[in-house]
């Protein structure tokens, strides 16, 4: 095997890109990156002699085919819904496939023809979903292996900026897919707590958060993610009692976030009419029921939210521009869209500026009739916006798994996240080569 | 033109079939009534000799299409996702359709091919949307007829119980669809005040309810419509600035509503998990985020609701049986279905119950310099449980437009709704034979 194919050259490409680009030559690998702007993929590729960049349009599937056939490997970068295409002529033309994506139903139905084929698809092999498998499945099996029982898990993660970067009242820039920021928590989160189920409506998502001490950095807001209870049977947790899984913020963020939330400005679903002309000030206004009340919107909006004028939530909320008699300038634009454009704006990384994962792990566990708590924490910044934590941990386990099958190292066929040991041991024992430590620390409850 | 067809014989059918069958002898009228269950047409057809009940699996094309071309006219009282069917083959073999459901953008699109053919296709003929179209409507052109300038439409209409037949602190009870009851308002409310758009979240739909004085009558509650903004063109007032709809509860029951929707039970996107054996108290544990706090659940509760126990709010949530330990004994059930199974039992009629439609619009409108308010209501009771004034204000207009249709009064052809004189005039005129009189009051502002 020696040829890999990467489709897909954007943002979260960079970093893999670079990593099988130099494991290149000592393995003997040619790499070819395929994007649809085909500069963008000769901008990443650069004058590597063992890479080679190429146009994609991957609706074109004889092209696409054609591509694919050529390669041994194949990493898709490509936009969640469109990974099932690649997948199906992975089958058909025998080649190995990895993404970073959450693994759809429809992607799991191709697990018995990617067996039969001796092929594996190698899913949710980024950060979260990715690092956050490995590192706690690793942790899981370590407590087990030594005869502990687990009573409760819980996994943070966020993608925040670095404290010398943090320049705005809201403590958060965008590190990552801003789309997602804006419409994070739509549905109704799940957990489980003393083995009843527990269920947050998005209503109230930011208002119950929780504040936990992340080891070595203080406290943070965490907010509990929709998927808590997906992965208990993955991770052997199958009776587990407690089990959550949420989203780190900075202190303050919540209660701001959810002011936008109950204003009306995270939903997607309808257009605002003649938004191109309308300012941020007259759409505050219009998400204000009573025109005839007296004060100005600001005002209005602060009695609404029943906090004081001068509140870190409105210094947030005036900080946006929202009081500002400048115009939207998009039409029939969604309020969701509207807030995204202006987050982006806002929320944009200053070309220095490093961002800081941060992921923590908490395992209670009873051993020997002690029960005890282990904490396991990442914290991990970039170097610039360019070069950004995110990306190189999104990007970096695809390509040690790359590696890993390359070399034949990898057992396991079929549809998978990587939760096996064959997987989870080098790809993080590599990872620390790239900064990714866990610090731990346990104590007896 | 003799032989009328009507595709579904359930609730919303039986004071259409009744008018149809009584009006048969007099105009020379075959009525053919169809549903899947054939016994249900039976019941409602009797014995009537210009009546036939029949079987009719809609999905059967050749079935379908056989029972239409023996018609001269169709009314389709079918789940309105599968009028498309029915109205196709309606333009193959050029047969008049009437329905009674928002007349979808797919229905619209036939309207040319309707107009070729000489056709009507009817909908929204029936209470809301229908009557409300016809009443406004009536209004609107009048007051443009003697020169008045509309500055101001609100209609607001509320399918209730009749006080003598309010038994429950919800003052409430189910008249017509309870899915829609309870998923009510989920979207955005959109409306036009003082030229400019206004905006209310389904977060704070039923926080930001307005009192309304239902002319003789009192005080009642009206939260928006989400569609306020669709008919401004087709009533001709383009130009208004200012135009709500809304929906009339009775006093108390959109807070104690708002309640149900911030706890989290009428979301309709994901099942609660074991939710068989799950009971009510269970469920409402679920929704608390904090199991380690004191107090019981029910006092939890109207923590979280910042409520007394002893208020209005708490009462209605008990008297639903909220926090009791009885099984759902409903599995896999979204929390919207839940919610729905508890309220067919608490808010079902009881059989000599009446019901009650409220109607009122409001023009404001200047005439000479003057500035005017005219309000027009309408109060109709039904009989009992089964000949309610919902199911009459339904099926009846309906009835009568046959009877117009099949007199060959309406020169309209295409795809419609009954906003244009030909329509309005008679239909209104013979609805108050049977009760439906608007009572007018017009002063100067």
């Amino acid at each position: 095997m020696k040829n890999i194919l990467i489709i897909g050259a954007g943002r979260s490409a960079t970093a893999l890109i670079r990593y099988v680009l130099e494991n290149a030559q000592r393995h003997g690998w040619f790499v070819t990156v395929a994007d649809a702007d085909p500069e963008l993929a000769r901008q990443k590729v650069g004058s590597h002699p063992l890479g080679r960049a190429t146009w994609l349009d991957v609706m074109k599937v004889n092209d696409r085919r054609a591509l694919i056939e050529r390669a041994d490997i194949v990493v898709s970068l490509l936009p969640a819904h469109l990974h099932l295409e690649v997948a199906h002529d992975c089958i058909r033309l025998k080649r190995h496939l990895i993404t970073a994506s959450y693994v759809s139903k429809e992607m799991y139905r191709l697990g018995d023809e990617a067996r039969d084929r001796e092929l594996i698809f190698m899913g949710e092999m980024g950060l979260d979903p990715g690092i956050d498998h490995m590192s706690a499945k690793q942790k899981i099996d370590e407590i087990k292996a030594k005869g502990g029982k687990i009573i409760a898990f819980r996994s943070y993660t966020g993608g925040l900026i670095a404290p010398e970067s943090d320049t705005n009242p809201w403590h958060y820039k965008f590190t990552w897919n801003p789309r997602n920021v804006v419409l994070a928590g739509q549905g109704t989160a799940q957990y489980l707590q003393n083995g009843k189920y527990k269920y947050i409506p998005y209503n109230r998502l930011f208002e119950q958060f929780k504040v936990v001490d992340i080891q070595g950095m203080g406290p943070y807001e965490v907010y509990a993610n929709r998927d808590s209870l997906l992965y208990r049977e993955i991770y052997g947790l199958s009776d587990i009692p407690n089990i959550q899984r949420g989203t780190i913020r900075n202190v303050g963020f919540c209660e701001a976030w959810n002011a936008l939330i109950r204003i009306g400005l995270t939903d997607g679903s309808y257009p605002i009419l003649e938004s191109t002309d309308l300012t941020y000030h007259g759409l505050m206004e219009a998400y204000l029921g009573n025109s005839d009340k007296n004060g100005s919107v600001k005002e209005r909006i602060a009695d609404f939210l029943d906090v004081d004028m001068g509140s870190d939530v409105m210094n947030k909320l005036e900080w946006l521009g929202l009081f500002r008699k400048k115009k939207i300038g998009m039409g029939s634009a969604t309020p969701a869209l509207i807030l995204e454009k202006l987050l982006l704006e806002k929320w944009k990384l200053e070309e220095d500026d490093k961002d800081m994962i941060i992921m923590q792990h908490e395992f209670e566990y009873e051993l020997e009739g002690q029960r005890k708590l282990l904490t396991s924490t990442l914290v991990l910044k970039g170097k610039d916006s360019v070069d950004t934590a995110m990306s190189r941990l999104v990007g970096i386990p695809m390509g040690i798994f790359v590696k890993l099958v390359m070399k034949g190292k990898i057992k396991a066929t079929g549809v998978n996240i990587p939760v096996m040991q064959e997987v989870y041991e080098p790809v993080l024992e590599e990872l620390k080569e790239f900064g990714v430590e866990f610090i731990e620390n346990e104590r007896d409850l």
